[in-house]
């Protein structure tokens, strides 16, 4: 006999295919969605409807929107000669966040990943190039994460964008602005030596 | 202008709400809620739906439920003289997943707390000494946890039940079976001194 109400049960096994939810959590999260005002978990139920019901990919940039354009790309305020190309829509927000780019960016929605079978025609490659084409950028900055992958995604498209007059960077690396030097790898260190900045 | 769309901000908000989901985790947990298979997020959305529809607390003992009965407490196979008493569901849950106990349970859905402004009335105290009056208790088993509020609460309530005759107990405590003695602090020790068993 399950010692969970079923329907306790089944939220305890959705809560628990969350990325980083444990079963315990799970049960912890429950039971505080239990405890909460009606509507308070209603909100979130509904949350999650809503998200999925309204939010689709912008059909320039793939970055989440409930439009047909994303709110970045809607506004004529964006510095359109500068386009920013991201992995996932959540390293978007995150530069977003840090209000230092004013460009215009594109989500691969991926990264070229032979392990886990993802070839460049799975993510949105082909549609950058269409926009690079058809587009009058300047600079294109690769903003994939620092990975393995993350760097072949990105020379794979530069070797892509090539031919277009334009030129194309990448996020600098170094040690990290707060970090301590001490615990920093080889390849922080490296990174950090080869890419030096006159002071 | 918010650089989430509206529904993702608003589903960031909500799961950044729940217990130990900080605003990074939230936004990880609404991306992978964006991602997943459309009918795998509903399957959240509607499982939180229905624990607040049809989930309840059992009219014996307070755990939940989805009848007026929890399973425990329909179940006839359960020992009806033994009696524990926990905080919440979810210790009575931890208690059941360890399958040690064959009694049945009382949830006081909470624990007497000053600080936080909840008395005895606040808790299903009442209902506990309705039971023990009108039942045929030989045992109650204090489980409340080992806090300062939590053994508050046991005291208060084996002063309650003094003068029914049975015996008022309380879980043992001492070192944690597979622990480091080296790691036990000196409340731990105190309490696994002074509760030691002959071998």
């Amino acid at each position: 006999m399950d010692k969970h109400a079923g329907a306790v049960s089944q939220l305890v096994d959705q809560l628990g295919r969350l990325p980083g939810i444990g079963r315990k959590s799970a049960e912890r999260l429950a039971y505080h969605l239990l405890r909460v005002p009606q509507q308070d978990a209603l909100a979130l139920a509904e949350a999650i409807r809503q998200v999925r019901e309204n939010v689709r990919y912008c059909e320039s940039c793939f970055n989440l929107s409930e439009g047909s354009l994303c709110g970045i790309c809607a506004d004529p305020r964006r510095d359109t000669a500068r386009l920013c190309v991201v992995e996932q829509p959540r390293d978007l927000m995150s530069l977003e966040q840090a209000a230092v780019f004013r460009g215009v960016y594109h989500v691969l929605l991926g990264k070229i990943s032979p392990l886990e079978g993802i070839g460049p025609d799975q993510l949105t490659i082909d549609a950058l190039v269409d926009r690079v084409r058809n587009g009058n950028f300047t600079e294109v900055i690769m903003a994939t994460n620092p990975t393995v992958e993350g760097d072949g995604t990105s020379l794979y498209i530069s070797n892509l964008l090539a031919e277009y007059p334009l030129e194309v960077t990448r996020l600098a690396r170094g040690i990290t602005s707060g970090s301590i030097l001490e615990y920093a790898n080889k390849e922080i260190l490296a990174d950090a030596l080869n890419g030096r900045q006159r002071l």
